[in-house]
């Protein structure tokens, strides 16, 4: 090391997987079986006494070994790096992160490599913000609009978004930021839980959760449909009536129909008032999902947790194919990406609803609302950060959930360290729930066949219970 | 194993990693150095005496390692299975692969995840053509409609595409399907070579290579654009003058450019007659496509190597955004998608013009647009493949080009398999080529910046001669 410079002396990598198939929490349409899942990545530093910076992938199982190997592929762009200048300039890595032209071949820009890109892009925005003594949302909240315009990558954006618009979006968005600062402080940010919806779960269980949540102070809950229209209708039917009129429910297919169906399916539930239907088709479809948003208004259509990178949200936008932006933490690259499509929404002037649950996505993406409201929008009229109640017990600095609202983490970091007793335990396959699991993890069709009843019958599975904040 | 039913025993990976980027061959605005690659895959089954199924993912370096992993992740799904009934409906593996919802997520269907799908899947391919003994063109174009049909997965394509459609296209595709076999088997199938336009090459090798070209027989040809607006007006101009007013010359911006730039540079290339403009912008910007075209015509737009999937060619349909659908044989999930891309471009009326170059995507994509020929669009009109001289040597059943068209493979299977030889060479890091190399590949921009003047001198690497057939 010359001199005193910090450097990035590593990029240590986990695969760590919570068997969360065994509850059937987490069940959707597409999904009916995840282990939800991290392909986590540890910055270390030679700075001495200096905080690491921890970031994520989220998987739902399988495969979670392959998104850990496009992270370490990643490494030689990041070791060495001066901690200062990195920190101080996360833009730049990300920039070559995306610009590397041969791993830019496994995407561009999408799925497992553009991940892992934002896995590591958001472990340096953690290790800033930890140095900075800040929480994440408070350093971009209070970060120059030049700065920050800097952090975006503006490359097949500028037909909808030019970095002059960009810099005054942001230096409109930050009169009155202390203010609402203040408010998000004392109130926090407006959520919503999808945690009575799941689809494996019976009505009585849907009823319960329902009416939980409303006892608990959500003013919005969702349901998974999809997989039977019947079903949905029944369920609707229950759900809406534990929550009562007043309750926003929003459901969501999981992109499991084709156009026409999804405006079919939408229509027949309603009657039961759905605020917004969410991935009624694939996520890459743009065109398609203007078509069915044409179709089923006054439902609302939101989309975004699959969608790979800022050039297909550009795309959702300048097709009026979307109500709401569902921006998730851990799919795009990064904070900078998150940035862009923030950017966008607000030149679009269509409200940021975030896809959250999984393992840690609630834990970061509040981060980037909380940013979005203090700094750019400046509003949480009609915005609500999705809510599941799973594993926040993993977490360092879990999320906070008062009255329907997240608290405003104060801690500094980008809250995604997880408790290092949770990586030994669940780190896959060697971690000690894994070595221990009789089952293994069941890789094939026969696998899950075969256990099925086992698994079916758990109802008090280890991971089931999410920490009720 | 019960009975006598043979079954897949092993799916087999290699990490195969070429030097290219030492000769610059392959060079172009977005990938200057690339070392093309093949994540590599060998189905072996326990059929006493029968034939293996061949099958990869293209990379162009960097990352190969992780494109592997995600074919390794594919293994469960396809050990054990029977070979017969593989063989004889492969599109239920197809769709088992691209429905595993855990893997899923990693996607859905785009990226590193779904070009492994597409390398296993194109290997239950050339193994279903071996056994059948026939080369795969044949016998797709001698299936039954019905049956063809069943190899797609119309999921989010009804709305531009239903199975009776595709149904309707293959029936009338048939008529005369045996007098178009006998003409491609003797004159086989337009060809275009990209092979004189590379970036990194100067005026006099673009001169040499193009005039060389149109001598061989080609009646188009292609160049890197995008670096640098006054190089590519001289080198238009250069490339113009040597091949005459009557061979197309099209041109590739390789993703470059954001909508407005890609028609300021494409008018500004329009005197020199481009034939088409490729991947003007990010493959995933279907409206930025489609605005292009419409300011850019009679120049024509094409895109489609980086496409990740169907559903995006859908839309590029759907909006008018395109004049060339550019398919890609080891892009998406292989030969079942692009059964159904060729559908929807037969369905919207638009030629299909593969691509092809790098390592044995000429080998591959040949037998698609022959099937295409033969019993879908029955037309070569307006039709050509691409065709570059690199590495071809590397393979048993290598393309034979001759005067500027694909002679009709006539061995059993897709032309898949690379030479045992070359496969034991060039294997990553532990083959005889890359032990032996004192740079090892370099995995850094400051190892290039060293390695550069070595690089760049080495104007007769390994592999920098292709097979000129």
């Amino acid at each position: 090391m010359p001199g005193r410079t910090a450097r990035v002396t590593a990029v240590d990598t986990y695969d760590i997987r919570f068997p969360t198939s065994r509850g059937l929490d987490g069940s959707d349409a597409m999904n009916p079986d995840p282990d939800y899942s991290a392909a986590y990545v540890v910055l270390r530093t030679d700075a001495e006494g200096g905080p690491e910076g921890h970031g994520f992938a989220f998987t739902i199982g399988r495969g979670n070994e392959v998104q850990v190997a496009a992270i370490h592929a990643l490494r030689h762009h990041v070791v060495g790096r001066s901690v200062e200048e990195v920190c101080a300039d996360p833009g730049t890595l990300y920039r070559d992160l995306v610009g590397d032209s041969q791993l830019r071949w496994l995407g561009p820009e999408k799925g497992v490599l553009h991940m892992a890109i934002g896995a590591v892009v958001n472990a340096v925005w953690d290790l800033a913000a930890k140095r900075a003594g800040k929480p994440l949302w408070r350093l971009l909240a209070e970060a120059e609009p030049e700065w920050l315009v800097g952090q975006v990558d503006f490359r097949h954006l500028t037909d909808a978004l030019t970095p002059g618009e960009a810099l005054d979006l942001l230096r409109r968005g930050r009169r009155g930021a202390a203010e609402r600062t203040a408010r998000l402080l004392e109130g926090g940010y407006p959520a919503y839980t999808t945690s009575p919806g799941w689809l494996g779960y019976d009505d009585d269980k849907l009823t319960r959760l329902a009416a939980r949540a409303v006892a608990d102070g959500f003013r919005q809950i969702k349901l998974k449909v999809g997989a039977d229209l019947d079903d949905d209708v029944r369920r609707c039917r229950v759900a809406r009536s534990a929550v009562g009129p007043d309750v926003r429910m929003a459901v969501d297919a999981n992109q499991r129909w084709d156009v026409a169906e999804a405006i079919r399916w939408t229509r027949a539930l309603a009657e039961f008032g759905p605020y917004w239907v969410e991935e009624p088709t694939s996520p890459d479809d743009v065109l398609g999902h203007a078509a069915i948003r044409r179709a089923v208004a006054p439902v609302k259509v939101a989309t975004g947790e699959h969608v790979p990178n800022r050039i297909v949200f550009k795309q959702l936008l300048q097709a009026d194919a979307v109500d709401i932006v569902q921006i998730d933490a851990a799919r795009v690259g990064g904070v900078n990406e998150n940035l862009a499509v923030l950017l966008l929404a607000a030149r679009y002037g269509v409200p940021v609803c975030p896809h959250a649950g999984g393992v840690g996505l609630c834990e970061l993406v509040q981060h980037l609302s909380m940013f979005d409201y203090v700094a750019l929008s400046g509003t949480t009229e009609d915005r609500v950060i999705e809510y599941v109640d799973h594993l926040h017990e993993h977490f360092l600095d879990p999320v906070v959930i008062r009255e329907g609202h997240y608290t405003a983490p104060t801690a500094p970091g980008f809250s995604a360290a997880m408790r290092p007793e949770s990586i030994a335990r669940y780190t896959y396959p060697g971690g000690a729930f894994w070595a221990a699991d009789p089952g293994g993890t069941r890789n094939t069709a026969e696998d899950r066949a075969r256990d099925g009843t086992r698994e079916r019958d758990g109802t008090a599975s280890e991971t089931a219970k999410g920490r009720a904040v």
